[in-house]
This record gives structure tokens, sequence and C-alpha cells, in this order.
């Protein structure tokens, strides 16, 4: 394997099931920071913060620190203060969407007499979402504000089953308004340009690391990065036939990387 | 013009725009009625109940009857109780949708664990809408229980703006799932085949009237019946150059069926 100076690795199906360990996963962490590999971790999640990746990342023994965390969250306040200095944004979300945004210097507004000035409306997942939010969001993206969704995920794994997403609910506004959002998340490559642009790397510095096709490794590949899936979480072996672009590595576990 | 046994007439943009009268719409069931033409109304709307129409409708000098309001919560009902006797639903909607269906002997459930055991999802707007209800939803059709929706109509005209219509909550659990919805409402033909059916009328007796092409008219269209739009609300005379199928009438006003 050529020798990358960053992995970016995915969290859930990953790192982690859900609740449940990944047995690989604190053994491959211990080892990178034994080798010197520098890694981050990338999540299209963005009702979490970095912190909260920290602590939930903890409760399987790995041990890392919130630089190292990359969420949606605050990947979109990156987007939205490199558009504009100080923008307005109307934001559906949860609080770490609303945190992020607020600290990278977004003015948030919630008054209907202030859709009509936004800049953006930012959607992120909200499981305490209302139809006078989802409204207020179709009235300002019709009077012009950009439309902004953290990530497309249709459905979200939870322990009662399969759960609308985020890109469930962002549906909502583009059928209302006849509007297509930029999605900040996976599979889109946007927050992979954003570490290299931070970190001053290049495309062949980089492997993207995840369990899932459909985001990890299209981001990776719209990146113009190498990737590897690893078996332990989403895609299987079998539907890697279906699919018209290979990733660069196949991995049982992630394990691997060292064979 | 034909001998028409029965006017079926749309609401919103044909009776009254909103809370607005339109001046020749009572002075038309007025002349219906000394003419002895028999007519009903048809709606999308799904929140409110036949006497609710009515009631409505009474503000701006239309006095009519309960029997004479096909909404699709009834419709959905009809729909349902057809398909199978006493069905068990989840339903996602306002209380004019849940009573037309308790009425029609559906079994409503609410539970987590009767979920797996619906016969039938059916969405109608609403405003009370939450993440559980969209998620039980999803869940739900999952399982597979027969995804239905009142109407696919994107945007609701308010005083405010337009808001997210049924067509765009539906579109949550559509995404989530992977599944499309039947749809109740216009423009799919099934309202007005159940009015021939109930009537005992054939598609050469029956006139379709509304102000938008895209629903009212392709309703009629689709269920083989003549149809008249009237300018007096959503599509203009403009928007039919691009139209493929023609409606049968083009009227200023709905007095022009006296012409």
């Amino acid at each position: 394997m050529r020798n990358y100076k960053l992995f970016v690795l995915d969290l859930d199906g990953t790192m982690y099931r859900g609740e449940e360990k990944i047995a690989e996963a604190p053994v491959f962490i211990k080892e990178l920071n034994k080798r010197g590999q520098d890694y981050v971790f990338l999540t299209n999640n963005a009702t979490k913060t970095p912190q909260d990746v920290v602590n939930h990342l903890a409760k399987f023994d790995i041990l890392t620190q919130p630089e190292k965390v990359y969420t949606t969250s605050v990947a979109a306040a990156r987007f939205l203060t490199k558009m504009k200095k100080s923008p307005t944004v109307y934001v559906v979300g949860e609080a770490a969407l609303a945190n992020s945004l607020r600290e990278a210097g977004c003015q948030l507004v919630s008054e209907e007499k202030d859709l009509g000035r936004c800049d953006f409306v930012v959607m992120g997942l909200d499981r305490q979402i209302t139809y006078d939010k989802l409204a207020k969001a179709a009235l300002a993206v019709r009077a012009g504000a950009t439309f902004i969704s953290t990530n497309a995920d249709k459905a979200l794994p939870t322990e009662r089953g399969l759960l609308p997403g985020n890109g469930s609910l962002t549906a909502v506004v583009r059928t209302a308004t006849g509007i297509e959002p930029t999605y900040i998340g996976k599979p889109e490559p946007f927050m992979l340009e954003m570490i290299m642009e931070e970190k001053g790397l290049a495309q062949e510095d980089i492997l993207m690391i995840g369990d899932n096709y459909e985001t990890d490794i299209l981001a990776g590949i719209r990146a113009g990065v190498d990737t590897a899936i690893v078996f332990t979480g989403f895609t299987t072996q079998g539907d890697l036939e279906h699919v018209h672009e290979q990733p660069t590595y196949q991995w049982e576990s992630l394990l691997d990387a060292f064979c």
C-alpha cells in the first residue's frame, strides 16, 4: 500500500456499528498511533458535536481528540462563511448544527419577518421537526436564500429500524419549492476537499476508508483520492459487482491496512 | 354545451380564492339549483370534513349540503374499505382524516408494536407533524403496509405564502422507504370514478370543472370525462399553450356555463 499522509475514517459501520463494538477498530487506531500515521474521522452526522463523537468513540476504547473529528455541522459552517462573511441563516436542525453555525459567525434568524433576507437555509437532521420549521425553510428558499443540506442520507439505521434520514426531511423543502439543495456531506467531495485545503495535502496523500460504497467510497472517488472499503457495515462484497468504479482496496477488517 | 347529468366542481380557485369571494360562484350555484342541474364538490383537502366545507362555502353565500362534498379523507376511507374489510391503519394526518377512516370501519393503530401488522399507512396533510409520526409511517411501510397518500399537492397557497403541501410531507416516507404511495386525490381519476360508480353515471354524463389544469383537468381527462377550465385561479390561458391535451371548454368565469 502507498504511504498515505492521512487516513480519513468513516464512523458508523467502520469504527463501530450503532452501539455495538467492532473489535478491530480500537486495535487499528492504537496501531496508527504507534506508527505515527495521521488520521481524521469524517461523518455525515450533523446532530453530534466533535466532542460528542469523541465521547461515543471512548465507549469502544477508541481514544481521540475533537480536532480529529469532521462533522457535516462543522463543514456546513465553513462552507457558508467561506461564501459570505457573517451570513444570515435560517437553520432546521439539532443543537450541534446551530452551535457550529453560530461559532463560525453566522447570524441565525427565526422570525417570519426575517426569512426574506436570509442568505442561507441550512437543513440537518432534526428529530424535533415541526410543520412551522419546514414552512419557514420553504418560505426562505422561495424568497431566494441559498438552500444547503448537511447530507442526503435517506434512512438512518437505529435499534427501531430504518428511520427517515436528513435526505428524507430535506425532500419536504425540495419538493415544496422545486429547488435542489447543495449537499455538504458524503458522497459530495466537499468535506475531503476542505480537509486537503486545511492540511495542505494533495489527492495522492489521502486514503478515504469506509463501509458504505454510496457515501464513503463515492466521496473519495469524486474527490480524486484513493479509497478502501471495509466489509464491517453497509456494503457487501457482492454489492461491488454492480458498481462502475471500484474502490482502490477491499478489506475484510481495518487490520487489512497493515497486511 | 352537452346536457351533463352532473357537474363536479373544484373548490379553491373555482368557488372562492382562500378567504376571498369569487362573485360569480354563488350566482352560478343558484342558477344550477333553479335549473335542477345536479352538482358535487371535489377537493384534495384532507383536513376538512364535508360539514367544514359546507360552513366555509356559506361564508361566500354558497349554500349546500355535506352529501354534496367529496374530500380526499372520505375517498381514502372508501378506497381502503373497498380493498379490505375493517383494515388496520396507521394514519398521519389531521382530525378529519382519522375521523373519516374510523367512521368507515378502519382500526387505527398508533403503538410501535402494531406497526408490523398494519394493512395500510395513510398520509394526509398534518400541520402537527412530528419526527415520530414520520418514523412510524416509514417503519410500517417497510414492514409491508400498503402506502396511501391523500394527494400529491406539493405546495399549499396560504396568506403566509406557498407552504409545504401533503405531497411534500409524503416525500419524507417515499424517500426514506423507496416506496411510491398510491395517491387518492386529483390528478388521479379515482375520486371521479368513485362518484360515477356511486351515482350510476357514465363518463359522458359528467363535466369536471376547475381552475387547475394539473389537478382538476388532468383528473377529468384521466377519468375519460369532459372538462371545463375556469380562469379564476391557478392556471392561466397562456399556460394552456404548453399542454398536450386541451380541456373541453375554457371559461372566463363559471357563468360561461350558461352561454
